[in-house]
């Protein structure tokens, strides 16, 4: 144990009536929700990049937050992976995630590098161990470092795409030896500045086949998690190529990986492409490519990614509603791709921001559950389209009427269908009663 | 010949140096570029509703323009037509556009609103015969009407979806009668306003199978042209299905269409999903489905569509680089969905409107074919990518490694790729060279 | 009585676990709250236009309600206010608003519109003594008619200028008769579409001189009540001159007007703007002029007004925090300047959408008096602040110390000071504990 | 002479055909525009930090480029301010522009700091007497440090506002000696993230203090320049105090400082707050602050400060047509606060950035100039706007009527003014004759 967080012990569930900050109002893992443990519907996971190695710069202002690991040297890396296991377990936190330049130094060669990735990795199995906190998903940073400026996957230079595809092998490696669920793959820097120096074309097929590689490896490896694939509209770059889930269901088909690819949806990330978060999330479960989340909302008056912590009970109802729709999470989590504000300076903050976060998702949990299982909002939708349950419509939906054959059934009919009031605000009441 | 435009007669070219306000100074139909007749690259289309149905309406005030063909009677639609092939004649635009709706009355029943239309179809015939004016695309408004406030392939009610398949039947018919060139489909409708309400996944497959029957209607009568669909994020829906060009793509493949239809992109669509239009159209390329466009262009500080006529020769020139790229058009056309401000109440304003489209179209034109013949944007794109032309980099984007192979080279190697100017300042300087 | 809302008698308050969809459960006019009645805290009303005069129509689509009190003739607008006071009554709002234009059809001069305004006025003069609703705004529909389409105030044609000054002088004289508590400007048109036809100096002298003219037209005729302008940067416009409160105060500042005007804040108005609703509400606090506030909010992935009534807890509990902070309202209230969907096509969703409004107004505005009873947020904030209070602090407040006074004693004193935390996130943890 | 540009000599005018990417095919400083010389319009001036300082850093990236004076010695400060010179040279721009931190490194105290500053601007005092190149403005960076993470002016702590005063002595002094012609402050820090940490009135009063220090400073020492705010309306805060040019005005006027102070208007900052740089740029002459610019763009997709190099004619042809109307600029000019992309890593692409820029500017230069000396455009606006010249409009302008006498005049007059065309499609075609 490090004395980094001096006074702050394990966090508990003290309930709604609680005013210790430092304590859960709602989050209590063990409580069952639709007959499952709180804690195994939400999957939460603590990000070891915002966490530990954030350090509180932005494009106008330099590190603002001091911590003792900050700095080059694997010693720096085992006081960093020291912190983070104490503070992921402080909060309960029955998973985390990271990227390769998350927990290592870089070293003089990719050789260097990936043995310094394999010696903290070694440390984490210990840690793992000795907690019992496992690893949501890896993923290799594959934008911060200036060789992928261009591109990683899509780089015009081929060395690069190499170059990356030797990194993803050596993560892919790591998150398997230490039993990751998942293996995600966020392409900051696959896009654009300028389509005047951009073969858009031929960076795609690029990306299709770096994916198809990754998909090929996980079988060959025997890694039976989920390859995840992260939209994100923008930023760092002008376009993104995974824009948001509409445009990675189309890149799946594309390059035929409807089947072995999910998606990672963030919050922000939803905001940022102009959709809300159960928008993505109702799609990604419509079209079959539903994976994990990244629950970190944006300041909505923010044009960037601003990563706060969720605190809005309400939209993370109606999120969850989504998930629990679609079944609930099989290898996917709820991970907090979140960070502490840059003034948010002293250690206790790391707690406030997570606890926040967790208690915000908890009643969002219970408030969803709740509209399932009392069940007016499903009945609505269910008597909205009972109309497409009769045999003439049945037939038109699977392809036994042609336009002219309904055509001839229209006019002779002679009837004007009269709409159906929508009930919006009767439907967000409804939804009220339980938030 | 109506009145209407009193003073005004047929416009013509007149070169840079001219002031004629009611004269082209860029827009030379049969001056060629590249080697073909400007006319013949650009492809202009009038559109019906803009120039004639919309009446100055915003959602904060009434009607502002006064014609005399305002009304119900098919003598008003008579009217309409004569000042419509009037108004298309002496601009000399080769094309038109038009929405049943914006033709014919409504009638009482279907049978008697299909009979309207057949009419006014006939006496379209006689004006096309007259003017030599084609039809470049036809399409059936399913978004005006009360009947499809909730959708038309999308809706909740089956009879609405069987309304709407009978009414796209009647318009493909009398496009197929004019010789129409493609048939659109904009599913202004075809959304949401809310997720409490809607059953995402059933409407995408409604949506799917309106789509398949017209293809399968298109090829039972043997219409030649091309079937487009138009990308629109949003509005009138708070979220429309067909959101942009990534979007339809993803969706033609799931439903098996992506050989059968393509997509008419519109400028102020792209921008409304958070893309330049040249995105659009370069991403509508690379995927095969480019068809037509709409040159209409949003105010930038305006969140929702204003139509107005291109007045950027900059941008416009990026945007006819892309099509002159692919190819140029086919069956496809440049379409001015523009409206002249509620405020432009003079009919010369309908004038002024179409010579500023056209003409900063012609010069966008002639910038992307000078950009093009010249080659230098061509060549330092190819210098960029010329890296991918080797033996083991075309081996790696082909397949024939894997991620293991790519990474033992690179290991082995111990080579940290050098990266390369991306130039953008200097490619935009050369642009600026030919606009 | 009309039989317009068959079966829908007057909503009761039946507290948090009431399932009855046509109840109260969060607004109880006589709950008291820090002291003071909800009723009295809240100081709700209807609006006139959104619940009686519109008709469902949306930039691309027509009238979808169907109302007998549609159409032109007094008869009409008699019939219209007999629904409105029913409405108003049973769902027991204390106030309402309206424009002339919403209750009156326009006459062929003006002296019959204003003669049909005075007529409806003394029906509403009756009903209001009947029902002992009051109003609490009344105001000029100066946007709607095409004269108006270049602005009112601001028109290039000081004919228009007149015509509206004379549109609000018999409004003025209506809303006193009618013992309003507040009259209201909201420049729809006072904006611009482009700079190359306005002249913006010009068109703000002109606004100026308006308003004045308002302001010295209260005191002639001993209008008790507040002048209120209502922010919004744009829409129908591409620019409107009060684009938001920091405008809005300069222009007050510029004519002379900041005692003597206040402000009409709406949460639309707000987000389209790029700000939250409270920071327009605590800037408004902050300059001396929060006057009263419009409560419907945008949807916020729409780039345009949308006018949902209220929903979110969360968002409404920081709004009345700031109004309470402020003092609370005094001839201010809480208008619902929104709308029932266009697809809200039932007479009961006039109700549903109220009540949903009115719950989620009193929630937030419980949960914002718990914030300030229990003191840890205000108690948060002084802390933060509290260097100030030192005498050395003060003076350079005051103006006591000059800048080479402060460098030379900072200089001298060779100290960086060390920043505090912000404590953001355990701020938003602790707000969330009362809603 | 440093070689960092090797082979890069003085860049010539070589007028429009000129194909030679290193040399202006649109500056010529000489040339004659409205009887002034090009240079003397336009008064370009070379930005310190983004041509020097930046690194190429991003969000989500490091360090891209290389140069040989990046670290923190003061030997590094002299190699910088020996390339700085060289590059404003070559390029032949008349003025440049620093940050205090652009061109000293931090001292382990404030007195150590400002004597670094002062030794680099002795040097800055002999290149400036060397090439003749002047300094447009000076400013002290109140943002980078971790001492101003909550605010610099508008700290809770009045430690770290005493420090920032100290600061911008020193930089004052400076600016001072060297014969700046402005003074800016950009308050990028004087702002907040949340409202619930914020006293947002404590914190006007306070930034209100700081700028009158600074004019009152001013005074003391006869420095001669302007006084400059910098309207941005966020980022890196949520919300910045100096949101845009009406904002800016108000708080001028609310601490009567509105004849002292002027602005320094950004095209991308215009953006941000949802205007068109035209538009800021009219207001602020309408207002009488309009004071210098910053002429860098924004990418249209993005939402946060891109500072591309302008290189659209046609949009910066309206501005300087708005600086043009207003008289041209006094002591103000034109800055490019512009950097190449992270992309653009070699040297050379400096020069191209800054050709581009110049080039575009003097394009929209010329053609601004052409636009009023042809006159259309402005006889357009007096034609629309004459009737405020008849004697009854001047006297409701100048106040000589009541609302009262207006009406009574319009009742009796039972005239419906009649509305003129905008003719925006026109005006537009017009200003394309010149761009």
């Amino acid at each position: 144990m490090t004395d980094f967080f001096h006074g702050i012990g394990k966090i508990a569930y003290e309930g709604p009536d609680s005013t210790n900050p430092l304590a859960f109002r709602h989050y209590d893992p063990n409580a069952l929700v639709l007959g499952k443990r709180m804690e195994d519907h939400l999957r939460f996971a603590g990000a070891y990049w915002h966490s530990l190695a954030y350090e509180g710069l932005d494009p106008f202002g330099g590190r603002t937050f001091q911590r003792p690991w900050y700095g080059d040297g694997m010693d720096r890396a085992f006081v960093k992976a020291d912190v983070a296991f104490e503070l992921f377990s402080k909060l309960g936190l029955p998973y985390f995630c990271f990227h390769d330049a998350d927990v290592r130094p870089e070293g003089k060669t990719l050789v260097d590098t990936v043995t310094n990735l394999n010696r903290v990795a070694e440390v984490f199995a210990q840690k793992m161990e000795a907690t019992g906190i496992r690893l949501l998903w890896g993923t290799a940073n594959l934008f911060s470092h200036r060789r992928y400026m261009a591109g990683a996957a899509t780089n015009p230079d081929p060395e690069v795409f190499a170059y990356a595809a030797a990194s993803i092998k050596a993560m892919m490696d790591v998150t398997h030896r230490l039993g990751g669920e998942n293996y995600v793959l966020w392409g900051g820097r696959e896009g654009y500045e300028t389509l005047l120096n951009t073969d858009l074309g031929q960076e795609l097929d690029q990306m299709g086949r770096m994916l198809s590689m990754v998909v090929e490896y996980k079988h060959k490896i025997g890694f039976k998690g989920t390859i995840l694939v992260e939209p994100k509209p923008q930023e760092p770059t002008k376009h993104q190529y995974d824009y948001d889930v509409a445009t990675c269901y189309g890149f799946l088909k594309r390059y035929g990986l409807e089947n072995e690819v999910k998606l990672n949806i963030e919050v922000g990330h939803a905001f940022l492409a102009g959709h809300s978060f159960e928008h993505e999330l109702a799609l990604a479960a419509a079209l079959g490519v539903l994976g994990s989340i990244d629950m970190n909302r944006n300041d909505p008056q923010c044009g960037w990614d601003t990563d706060h912590f969720p605190n809005d009970p309400q939209s993370v109802a109606l999120a969850y509603r989504e998930i629990l729709k679609a079944g609930g999470f099989t290898t996917g989590g709820t991970n907090f791709d979140a960070k502490i504000r840059r003034q948010s300076i002293d250690p206790a903050d790391l707690f406030h921001g997570h606890i926040l976060g967790m208690d915000t998702c908890a009643r969002g949990l219970k408030a969803a559950a709740a509209m399932i299982e009392e069940g007016s909002l499903d009945a609505a939708l269910a008597d909205r389209y009972a109309g497409w349950q009769a045999p003439e419509a049945q037939a038109m939906l699977k392809g036994e009427r042609s336009l002219d054959q309904i055509a001839d059934r229209v006019l002779a009919a002679e009837r004007d269908p009269e709409p159906r009031s929508g009930r919006q605000e009767y439907l967000e009441g409804l939804v009220n009663r339980f938030v």
